[in-house]
């Protein structure tokens, strides 16, 4: 069972959805995607804080075995704000307001014992960050890469992150972020036009509409676990890439089927998380639960076999 | 094997796409429909159409075996013209000229060997004229029913769709209808309420991002096909009823495991709809084509086998 190693951004988020609301609760990527690979191994969390950042927080990460020798707590700052609301299609997020504070000049610095780690995760920050990250880590294996619309709009830090997709495995994105990145429109050309630059796998999230994976080996579609009372979609794809990742991780098994296997219990992971307002589902979440969706998931969607033969008689 | 019955519009298209362009084309639910049941079994074909309507459209439906008994053709007026286009979000059509013509007084009138019909189609027509058909069938097995907008916004035809929707055994709405007619968001609300008006199944089509089925049995979700290059999307969801009532009466299997293969039929020949304009794809089309494509989808859609015994351990 090998670590996974995050690097991203750890917030506080004010939230509002038709379905309630949320003040100053803990969010970032980077808490959303360990919280999630933690319930299938060992993480290593590397972000930073302020000093407005609560013990009550620190002790979520604690409670799930996160290593939070990575995390920087700044005296000198506050940590990063998001203020942020959705309307009834949960899988468009509207921003109100962004206070990068210390986030702002975050400089990720590897702990020595971190830079050994196999699995990595480069949570969306910029995209020359990124790169300086793969530079301490010395053998990965395994690298997972997010990104946003914010680095692909501008030409310049678009660019650094196609050296950056040029050097990892997995490749998320959302359909607007891919269609951006590629200028094409159609998810399946556009995934072909990322798979082309060299990683392993690329993965489109659709939101409440599913993911479809994309490799040399062919296609793979999940769809979502269909909820009737989803709450608040915020930490939906970090908490995907946080049950891929840390499947991966845990089994060490990076082949297709292996991939395929990640992807539905990323899913899943997902499906919990934005059944309540910020990380507050994925804390009471066991891996039992978690199994035992999955087999709820693929009960639901596998295909009945097909018994054509009269017909084709 | 028993034969489908479906009463819809036969009209002319023209259609426009980013894909390509198509003028006077061969459209209506009831075209799409039949070519696409036929693949599976006898179809009976009730519709109406104008003195303008061509022989080669005649031989599409000849070429299918599918009985032109109920074809109406009215040497007084002009077919039914429908002029739509989309952009590249092929979920969302544009209505740009809508000529009833014949449909305007369309008075289904099914010849008497059609009476005994045990599989029955309603198209989208006026509910009125829905109720008028079901009162002309004599003990059908399995009914399906579709309806638009248009007749969900206005109260009163509104009211009687209702009633059709009770003595009905299958509701096909798509996302943007179902939310209408039931004013909820959620789709698996939103399928619960139209479950509870007494159908046995509620068919939710999403279009390119698949569909949902909700009855007392329980849900079950099908991806779409993925495509990477979609034509035109009009016709897709009579030809995803089309595969669907047409491999149910093929076989006779109405129950919940009969529905939910029925269902991937559906969604599998709605793939090869949107390959083309018009009914072109389906007119190619061969069972065993679906049979391969039926296959191939639940290849790239069944999850893996869970082996998490090594991490429950």
């Amino acid at each position: 069972m090998a670590e996974v190693l995050v690097v991203g951004s750890v917030a506080f988020d004010s939230v509002e959805t038709p379905f309630g609301k949320a003040d100053n609760v803990l969010g970032g990527a980077a808490s959303f995607f360990s919280l999630a690979a933690g319930l299938f191994t060992p993480v290593r969390l590397v972000a930073t804080v302020g000093a407005d950042f609560p013990d009550d927080f620190v002790r979520h990460f604690v409670a799930r075995g996160i290593d939070l020798g990575g995390l920087e707590r700044r005296a000198d700052g506050a940590t990063f704000r998001w203020v942020g609301d959705y309307g009834y299609d949960l899988n468009i997020a509207h921003t109100i307001d962004t206070q990068l504070n210390v986030f702002a000049d975050f400089a990720p610095q590897l702990p020595e014992n971190y830079r050994d780690t196999k699995f990595v995760y480069l949570a969306n920050i910029l995209p020359s960050l990124q790169l300086d990250v793969l530079s301490q880590v010395r053998n990965p294996e395994f690298v997972g890469l997010d990104s946003m619309n914010f680095w692909i709009e501008n030409p310049k830090t678009k660019a650094i992150l196609s050296q950056v997709i040029e050097r990892v495995d997995a490749v998320f994105m959302n359909d607007t972020e891919i269609r951006q990145y590629t200028g094409q429109y159609n998810l399946i050309a556009a995934g072909r036009a990322v798979l082309a630059q060299g990683p392993k796998v690329v993965l489109i999230k659709k939101g409440e509409h599913g993911a479809i994976a994309l490799s040399p080996h062919g296609l793979f579609v999940t769809s979502a676990f269909p909820l009737d009372a989803p709450r608040d979609p915020t930490g939906a794809g970090d908490s995907f890439a946080g049950g891929f990742m840390g499947y991966l991780a845990a089994t060490g098994d990076t082949s297709w089927a292996g991939i395929k296997r990640a992807m539905a219990y990323g899913s899943v992971v997902a499906s919990f998380a934005v059944e309540d307002f910020s990380v507050h589902r994925l804390l009471s979440l066991s891996l039992a639960e978690v199994c035992d969706r999955y087999a709820h998931l693929s009960d639901i969607t596998t295909l009945e076999a097909q018994i054509l033969d009269a017909l084709s008689s």
